[in-house]
């Protein structure tokens, strides 16, 4: 079972840390929040909730992925909530990249024409499968891509049909007309799953089932994880735990950079994929009552111990303005054991890297209470397709708690329409000609003497 | 030339930036730290300076190099300073994955055995080039990952001498002894250069010259930017703009996150290697008066166009306390066309990726600035050899003047001193058994309720 130790991140005496007090104040306004978060997941409007459940999906995306033959190369073009859940599954779950056999999976988020012309070049058209991924359709950059990765297929003669999916909304958008034009298989995000909150969706299912993961192991750890965090009283729910605790240590003692710090090379993306989904549902100008509060706290992605020689000395010296969560896991299935050597390295004899790994974090971890810098703990049984099911829903539920806690809508993002506006306007898009006129007009009045 | 455009980082009326006068203001206390920058490091005290000069390190490097046969796989065994340089190039300039050519560069610089062990069972050991790197020979996680692979290589009948080099001090430390011993090539890292600022020793350019990467031409590009860095007139100096712009901005307007957002793929690595740099060297208990301030900026690693869809939402809504460094690349070297589609797609024909990347990265600096959000903008000429060598020197030299400004010790780490020493308790080693006994008795301590 997933656990979560919040012991270093209560008051020890030092001041620093929370008090009981503090914690069972809060507990109402969770009780509040979660009821709302169930009813709205209840009524159908808060879709990432029920996913756990949806073995249907599940199945399909299995059949799919056993039944494809002659595909050597995924290629998964989607940015931002289309391409971080996958990422983090492949990477935690497909094992060391050196190791990974089967199909290999590449995922291009950027338009960046470094990396795709570069991965089009390499790769043959006939046993590449490509999935263009985005709810709306309307994303321009992975537009953009899709329709060279298309033209690029086609030119090469293979059938569309067989090589080309898309993963978009079950009805509307220009994917969804794009496929149906062009009898395209596709897999349906449910309209009510924001791409954030995406990852147990075929967003993220496919390209882990594609390499090989057990998606339904994955549900079903999640599903786990969802009774957990549906307890309306806040000492048994880890989720809500975690969103009470982090919103309470930005409220009271100005702590609002969080960051996530798993010790396990196979978590780097599951940091990247938390730092979206809390940037972009806590980061807002408005609260629910249209106030403008311009709150949200900073997610920061670390890994252990690499870390603890890159970032761990502000962690320890700078501001006291950071929450950290270390990720733990207890079986890593595999062990290197340190060769005695005599003299200096004598006293690392016989330890093991997994047990070297270990020690790493708890030192850390207590070298910085010690200094009353506090912390959370996160532990997994294992590496597994369970366990990170289970964590990816318990950050999503406490994303949703955090939202209710700090009284924003964690479900929007208002704030990246006036760059697609300018962007457009920079595209010539019809209908956003005053855009393009803006931004040039903006840069023409930059003084060329700040320049050096 | 590497230029730095600081025009969205000044007032423009808003009140949010900079006014010309608090620039100027900062003049004089920047010509002041610039000399004694320069002075330190003309006594020999601050060696990163005087690197892009060294010409003979760098011949020295490609002989080897080009002298190396049967080798395709070259394992860097290094973490922190050790890896991040020379990962930031070889992931640069190597070229997108996808296409790497050539020798495989792999870095292992955390001591999870679910990658080294991946790695062992994956290469041979007759064909791979080890490279343990460690300035003082005593970070364990390198050490015990040398031990490890070192008796892989005899386990297989490989000659060490043929198989594994280090890159360390030229005199003292384990690991020097260890390679006098075995009768190891070894290369030096110079005494007077520390390790977050090591990338143009061997540290960096090794890794870099062994995946095919034009190590002279690295330094030349760093050789012009270090006579522009060493101007003491603060509107003439790339880097004084860069570290005052920085910490005006934090001590004015309480800007103390530090985003470096490049819109290239390749400068990922470059963003993470600049969070070490910035927040190990900045972040400090103390001032050089001896002062607490527990301060520093927090570094935040970001790309464009992909966390457009992840963090810009909270950059563009979230609290003020941000100032972004835009990276752009004027000449991507290649291009893309998007093939033109009748109807929603139409306005994206006819333009290239590279171009789209490019309205995204000014759309995105001009919508954060419509709303008093200010930024910076660094502009690449091209992602080559020359051009890496003078960001990389840019930003080490912004570090160094940022220190000054700060009034801090931007060299030392000592926040890491007590981690490290209660991680050596829990090993066992001699001498440190309090420390052991100390963690033991704070887990012991905490109190259970807190876990769920």
């Amino acid at each position: 079972m997933i656990r979560l130790d919040y012991a270093l991140a209560m008051d020890a005496g030092s001041g620093s840390g929370l008090t009981d007090s503090q914690l069972d104040a809060e507990a109402a306004a969770f009780e509040r929040g979660c009821r709302r978060v169930l009813a709205e997941a209840e009524a159908g409007r808060l879709g990432f909730w029920g996913l756990p459940q949806d073995v249907a999906m599940a199945r399909e995306i299995t059949e799919f992925s056993e039944g494809l033959s002659g595909i050597d190369d995924v290629l998964v073009i989607g940015i931002g909530g289309s391409s971080l859940g996958g990422r983090a599954v492949t990477d935690a779950i497909g094992g060391p990249p050196a190791l990974r056999r089967g199909r290999r999976v590449h995922f291009v988020d950027n338009c960046d024409p470094w990396t795709l012309a570069g991965l089009l070049e390499a790769l043959e058209p006939a046993s590449t499968l490509a999935i263009g991924i985005s709810k709306s359709g309307g994303t321009v950059e992975t537009a953009a891509q899709i329709l060279i990765v298309r033209e690029w297929l086609r030119n090469a003669g293979v059938a569309l049909e067989s090589n080309l999916v898309f993963v978009t909304d079950p009805e509307s958008g220009s994917l969804r007309e794009l496929a149906d034009a062009e009898k395209l298989r596709t897999f349906a995000i449910p309209s009510s799953v924001g791409g954030r909150f995406s990852v147990l969706t075929p967003v993220g299912l496919l390209p882990a089932a594609l390499c090989g993961v057990d998606v339904g192991a994955m549900l079903s750890g999640a599903a786990k994880m969802a009774e957990r965090c549906a307890k309306p009283k806040l000492s048994e729910n880890p989720a809500g735990l975690l969103a009470a605790i982090h919103v309470l240590h930005d409220r009271l003692h100005g702590r609002n950079l969080h960051v996530l710090m798993p010790y396990a090379d196979g978590l780097r993306s599951f940091a990247a994929w938390f730092v979206q989904l809390w940037a972009e549902s806590l980061g807002k100008r408005v609260d629910r009552q249209g106030r403008m509060v311009e709150s949200g706290p900073t997610p920061i992605p670390s890994v252990g111990a690499t870390d603890q020689h890159a970032q761990v000395q502000l962690f320890m010296e700078g501001p006291r303005d950071k929450l950290i969560t270390f990720v733990a896991v207890a079986d890593r299935g595999r062990e290197l054991t340190i060769p005695t050597e005599q003299g200096a390295y004598e006293y690392l004899g016989g330890h093991g890297l997994a047990e070297l790994l270990d020690y790493e974090r708890r030192a850390t971890a207590l070298a910085l209470a010690k200094d009353g810098r506090p912390s959370l703990e996160i532990t997994l049984p294992a590496l597994d397709a369970e366990s990170l099911g289970g964590l990816f829903f318990l950050f999503e539920a406490a994303t949703a708690f955090a939202g209710e806690l700090y009284g924003i809508d964690a479900f929007d993002q208002p704030g990246v329409e006036l760059g697609k506006r300018l962007a457009y306007g920079l595209l010539g898009r019809k209908g956003h000609e005053d855009a393009g006129e803006e931004v040039r007009a903006l840069e023409t009045a930059k003084p060329s003497r700040y320049r050096v």
